[in-house]
């Protein structure tokens, strides 16, 4: 097991990265010094395949252990399933001191944490995250939120939890597509800050898809180390951490232009970060070489949903939506080395449009 | 007019108090850099009155000025609610450099900045108080949030407006029974920290009851002033802020056990604070004088609506609900001397609960 520590202060909290900490999750729990005992929220799925060693374990800590089960799936993030988090704490008689436990992947987690954020002005709560795009990403920073009918994420706080328990053992239950798609947050964390977290993905990648114990738990603490620093620099997302939207300006646009159902976050992102490569080389000075080998690490991980018959101008489109709250302008998180970032300001919208329709029409080549 | 700041680091903010302010609040909040129109958050009573000369002054700064009407009155400071604020704000296409602008009484200010604190994880605020208990109470230290079916303020956030600008012009337009639930707030400010502003309000009660503009802004910078101090201590209530719920405990219990019907908030706080003042004789040592100072104060603001028929059992219930999360135990504020506060812990359930039955009992000696 390692042990990170998230550098904010006095918002600052452990991050516990190993095998099997499901089992020992009620005495690292302990240490945090809470007084009662944990209202866990988590999904049927995931209860069925691990909530018994969950439990098990809480309860002979903390004697009695609330539960409350919300629907499994993005769909689920929103406010009926807060209120029924809010319903569940209120059913537990829970005050100021209690702490919410979140147990799932970044659904929970998001609606999890924004519901520990809100109630009673806020109080605190752990996470546990079952996915890998949980573990690397949306467990690390204190982002938590809700969507609304009108978009993705549009209400939410930040809201440190005060500790997170990352078990890798329970990763080799997902799903293969789940896997990759956390894998390719991974990735983004080596792309933009880690030459060497990418030299280990390419020659230990079949250790880390297999969720070996050591491979998996190297490139775990990898990535939240890179995304610790990030945050700890820029914990409310004002600059700094725009670094991390390496490969989503263009993995958002994809996404929305297939109505969110195509590709999993991760590997919108994937292609995001292959679009990115490409322009990277122009805009940026990238080489060919590293573009390459950024390129085929991606396609290695996984075979991704190809890009036939996505609409250009819906690309364009929602390019452009998601850029507008900075003004029109188009900025974007580039490489100019493996492991090193460029913020490429003000690039050039005709040109842009014309590389992501040819990105588009060339998806053959991309490994359709 | 007169300027306070609020000392909370870089979440620190002016607070600006005196007459006709509403006439000069476009050039005001000029002051504060935002370069969008605000959005604006109302109901429709504040602003048949108030709202030609509010609009036409940000139209002269802003251009264009946004609109989002709310319902009038406690129960609408609930989720519905919020969303219809969530959809205003979507309609006007806000980015994270909007802001909104709260134009109303505590209901519109508590619900306006919880969605100013959770929409895009939160946008900056600025609140122009309507009444005299938003302006010296609800809009100083940052607590928003709203009420569940099952309690209120159950939901909510600590989210620091930008600004606060208090027109005492506006109060001579509020209802006599409105303006005297205000005036209990700043007797409690008087009562728990300023022996001085006690004494104005005995010697200049006419004035503060026309809202003389000298003697209304006088009270007014006290109160907040004083309200100011306490939260720069402790912004998330952690302790300090406790000081603030002198009169509070009896007062939320009288409201709970007449289903928030009978009283105003100020009204059961006032009532609240005469029965504290008759507990703080026995138990903190304030001498029968300043206990008939404060009650004989009170008394003159208002004749208080009865303490007839009320059920002492239940009033004892609300009490010990509102305590249970400090773990059962009865922990109260209350005065060694006027402007002089004392917490007492441990006081005694039985002697407390019989304390209440008489107090009760004797309604009518106390002004019924």
């Amino acid at each position: 097991m390692k042990r990170l520590h998230i550098e904010l202060g006095d918002r600052g909290y452990p991050v516990w990265i190993g095998d099997n900490l499901l089992l020992r999750s009620g005495r690292l729990l302990a240490r945090l010094g809470f007084d009662t005992p944990p209202i866990v929220v988590s999904n049927a799925r995931v209860m069925r395949i691990h909530g018994k060693a969950l439990v098990h374990s809480l309860q002979d800590i903390f004697g009695r252990v609330s539960m409350v089960c919300i629907g499994d799936g993005e769909r689920f993030k929103n406010q009926a399933t807060l209120t029924r988090i809010y319903d569940g704490l209120l059913r537990a008689r829970a005050g100021r001191r209690s702490w919410v436990l979140a147990f799932g992947g970044g659904v929970v987690g998001d609606v999890a944490g924004f519901a520990a954020a809100t109630f009673l002005r806020g109080i605190p709560w752990v996470v546990m995250p079952t996915t890998l795009v949980a573990q690397v990403d949306s467990s690390v920073g204190g982002k938590v939120g809700i969507n609304l009918a009108q978009g993705k994420n549009l209400i939410g706080a930040f809201h440190q939890p005060n500790a997170v328990l990352a078990d890798t053992t329970v990763l080799r239950t997902l799903p293969a597509r789940e896997l990759a798609a956390g894998l390719f947050e991974i990735v983004k964390c080596g792309a933009i800050r880690s030459k060497a977290l990418l030299a280990y993905l390419e020659s230990r990648l079949d250790a880390v898809m297999k969720c070996e114990p050591e491979a998996i738990e190297r490139v775990v603490v990898d990535a939240v180390r890179i995304k610790a620093g990030v945050v700890a620099v820029d914990e409310r997302e004002e600059g700094a951490r725009m670094v991390l939207n390496f490969g989503h300006t263009v993995g958002h646009a994809l996404e929305a232009a297939t109505d969110y159902r195509r590709f999993k976050h991760g590997e919108a992102v994937a292609w995001g970060m292959v679009a990115a490569a490409g322009l990277a080389r122009a805009a940026a000075g990238l080489t060919s070489q590293e573009e390459e080998r950024l390129v085929s690490l991606i396609h290695r991980i996984e075979r991704l949903p190809g890009l036939g018959r996505i609409s250009s101008a819906r690309v364009w489109q929602a390019l452009q939506r998601d850029k507008k709250s900075q003004g029109g302008r188009i900025r974007m998180v580039l490489l100019s080395a493996i492991g090193r970032t460029e913020i490429v300001d003000g690039l050039d919208p005709a040109r842009l449009r014309q590389f992501i329709a040819e990105f588009l029409k060339n998806a053959d080549r991309h490994g359709q």
